[in-house]
């Protein structure tokens, strides 16, 4: 495995594009824009997985699956979500290939399987889903219904990048009903509280919690939360979005309960999601010009022990210290590898480990047996300790938290000082060209004036903060009057 | 929840259907011959996937995600697979959808977004895992490659049940390359043997071990185990296969590895996996005319705990008592539920947890708080018992670990009194009509007479059992010699 990694200030986009494919993340397929996502970037997904999983639970969710296909009339009941999704989707139009009667090595589409309704391989599930709720509310009783599915999807995107942007990709998406609007809201919000947490607490990345413009809102949404992160290059990322939905939903297919008092009405819907986006958003949070830096939280390997020998009778001697260390690291919750190959060199191995990210290096050496020692390295810092043999445990497992915490503080560093707050329109302009991040500006309101400044600059308005506070100011293009900063970004 | 269920001896079908939707575990969807799997049901598919990844993972495989959708021209490369699989499956001919220009409600598929080579919804991913494995194989040092997939496929049935034969379903499908014909072949076995030890020991389904006739062998695959379980109705039911698939991938692919020694030769091949289909085995394993029998192992809920009140007071009293067990149960790694609602009756809950197959039953009254017990019930033998408090733990633990035997016991002495040994084809007929179950024959190795008896009876060879002892006798149906018997059965 060969480093030769570009370096990030000479171009962003290369590195982060090299990075996936050298560090065994994923790669593309022989279907257009479609990834195949790697073993040791699954593994990461996985854990990202599980961790929202438990979340979800704990909340109260149970998980479900609804079918991959949806029948074109389900979308043309629900017209906004139609707008926003049912276009630039895959559509089957097929069910049977046969040999092809003039070259038997060939298929093709048999022209008698047409289907009678096209199905749309799903982009998202509202509308198969709120079909199916159709049956399964009737009663306050049936209410909250909380149900979360883990799912591929497919939009057609026309400009693709690995976990960034892919026609098809994985993800969790929530679908709530609830009894009153309060209800729903409340959880719009507790969803998108969870996944500022797991940002924060899991994945080390500091995220801004707000509110989406109406002209950046799912389809079909009357409120869309969010958390927006910084990658280094000043780019913004949404990294999940929780949509408060109204009755918009339940009354597209007709979805109504009798209260406890006995009077009927639509249900109150959510629906939230996160997706194999969030690989993305990883790498470009931590990631440095040696390949991929992980959070010990979300690293598939934390430790992996090399060993430096000459010889089997070498091997042998440092194999009784490494398993002895496997074991007690596991023990304590650890994951750790000992890589004790002999297909490569430590200098072959020490290199994959750095571009894979593994936190923790330790290596083992003839003059470690000796001194009763081993050599520690961190890969987030790069900087090396040599440990007494019984305090490698205690070490590795406090430099993990230390490490997990370490790349929260950095990254938060990094995007505090990326929020630049601007007065004027050429100020907006500048910072945005010189320096990136986070641009907050006064804006007042229109969609129209935030369209504008989208052609001009190509920022958007990433969020309405939560935490912003009131303040009167005048907004940076029209100079109509404005009561609160918003958050302008280029993005992802 | 109404019970109502048919009887199973009444019309065991329609027992099946009716039971499969109301206990909850999945419905039919809006698109036809595709399935909702509801919370309950996937409850009990997360339990069973939590325990096949722990055994895949365990023997060194890895997960990872490939395209949903395979190019038309990946199936044109393996002519044996396409034969078998490319035929009944979903097309996807475009990418869009647009408003219709005569009626701005509807949509239509876009004529100018066709797709230049149609995209097929994979029915299985040999074909594009394959060409993926191209790039990833170089050397022996890449090898084995052990890697499995949890996704969703796609196979155009015509006649559909839930859960059994479904147009999508979810599955796992393991796919591994290895430098040797002998290391593929272990692998082939070993993962036989884990779908049998999963069956077995943790769904209390027996089952035999066996390799497919050619007729019945998957279509690329030079040999295919399986593992057989019998239903309860006398019909066989394939639950896991697993493949040789020789180097016939590797061939079609030009996967190609360089040896040890230098030498270049083709990598060798196995696929295995288990689906969805396993919910319809577990449900005509072990249920009964009351409802779902689960055992303890794939229970959501082991244990519900259903209070019997009059008023508030009553309920406080009796909560503080529930509460304790919960925790105390939970402690114990035992998955429990306090069932409160105040919305149902005890004997609405009761039915309805009795009909979820909820393997224990905790009742407690004013009458057991006073005297210091509960009321504990067995869902697979209806037997109640009271017992002391400060017992309930202890019993509840050893109840839970006899369930599970015994249910795998109860389903043992009925397969093992279904296998039945023939040696005229009248006699073949006979107990077929009669009794069901497997037939152990013999059979002269021919296809043809495969085909034949097949015609005739409906029922298939369903495999050739790995414990069959040689033994000298007569084909049942053509009179020619043979040396082994081979198991018959209707099947699923």
């Amino acid at each position: 495995m060969s480093k030769n990694l570009t370096k990030r200030s000479e171009d962003y986009s290369k590195w982060y594009n090299e990075l996936v494919v050298k560090a065994d993340l994923a790669e593309n397929s022989a279907v257009r824009g479609c990834m195949v996502i790697k073993p040791y970037g699954y593994a990461i997904w996985e854990k990202m997985q599980a961790e929202l999983d438990k979340k979800f639970k704990e909340t109260g969710h149970q998980n479900a699956y609804f079918p991959l296909f949806v029948p074109k009339s389900l979308f043309e009941a629900e017209e906004k979500n139609a707008e926003g999704f049912a276009k630039e989707c895959a559509v089957v139009t097929h069910y049977r290939l046969k040999t092809d009667p003039e070259d038997a090595s060939k298929l093709i589409v048999d022209p008698n399987a047409k289907l009678e309704e096209e199905l749309i391989v799903r982009p998202t599930s509202e509308a198969i889903i709120w079909s199916t709720y159709k049956g399964w509310i009737q009663s306050y009783r049936d209410l909250p219904l909380l149900i979360n599915q883990w799912a591929n999807v497919v939009r057609w995107e026309m400009r693709t990048r690995l976990f960034l942007r892919t026609a098809e990709f994985l993800w969790q998406e929530g679908h709530t009903a609830h009894a009153t609007k309060q209800e729903a809201i409340a959880e719009t919000e507790q969803m998108n509280n969870i996944y500022a947490d797991f940002a924060e607490n899991f994945m080390a990345i500091p995220v801004i919690k707000g509110r989406k413009t109406e002209s950046e809102r799912f389809a079909g949404a009357e409120d869309t939360y969010c958390i927006e992160a910084l990658m280094q290059d000043g780019k913004a990322l949404q990294a999940g979005t929780s949509h408060f939905l109204g009755q918009n939903f339940a009354k597209a297919f007709d979805v109504k309960f009798t209260s406890k008092e006995g009077k009927l009405d639509y249900v109150w819907a959510t629906s939230w999601g996160v997706s194999t986006r969030l690989m993305g958003a990883l790498i470009m949070t931590h990631s440095d010009d040696n390949g991929l830096v992980l959070p010990p939280n979300l690293a598939p390997i934390q430790v992996v022990i090399v060993p430096i020998y000459k010889g089997e009778d070498q091997l042998d001697q440092i194999s009784i210290v490494a398993n002895e260390l496997v074991m007690d690291l596991r023990s304590k919750g650890v994951s750790v590898k000992f890589d004790n190959r002999d297909t490569h060199r430590p200098g072959a191995k020490f290199a994959q480990y750095e571009l894979q990210g593994v936190p923790l290096r330790i290596a083992i050496g003839p003059k470690d047996l000796e001194k009763g020692t081993v050599e520690l390295a961190r890969r987030d810092t790069l900087t090396k300790q040599f440990v007494e043999k019984d305090q490698v445990i205690d070490t590795v497992v406090s430099l993990l938290s230390e490490i997990q915490e370490s790349l929260h503080q950095k990254a938060t560093k990094f995007r505090d000082e990326h929020i630049t707050e601007v007065t004027t329109f050429d100020e907006f302009k500048n910072v945005l060209e010189v320096k990136g991040g986070f641009i907050s500006a006064h804006w007042d309101g229109s969609a129209e004036i935030e369209q504008k400044i989208k052609e001009i600059t190509k920022a958007t308005i990433r969020c309405i903060p939560f935490d912003g506070k009131e303040e009167n100011g005048v907004c940076v293009y029209s100079g109509n009057p404005s009561k609160i900063r918003v958050l302008f970004a280029k993005a992802y």
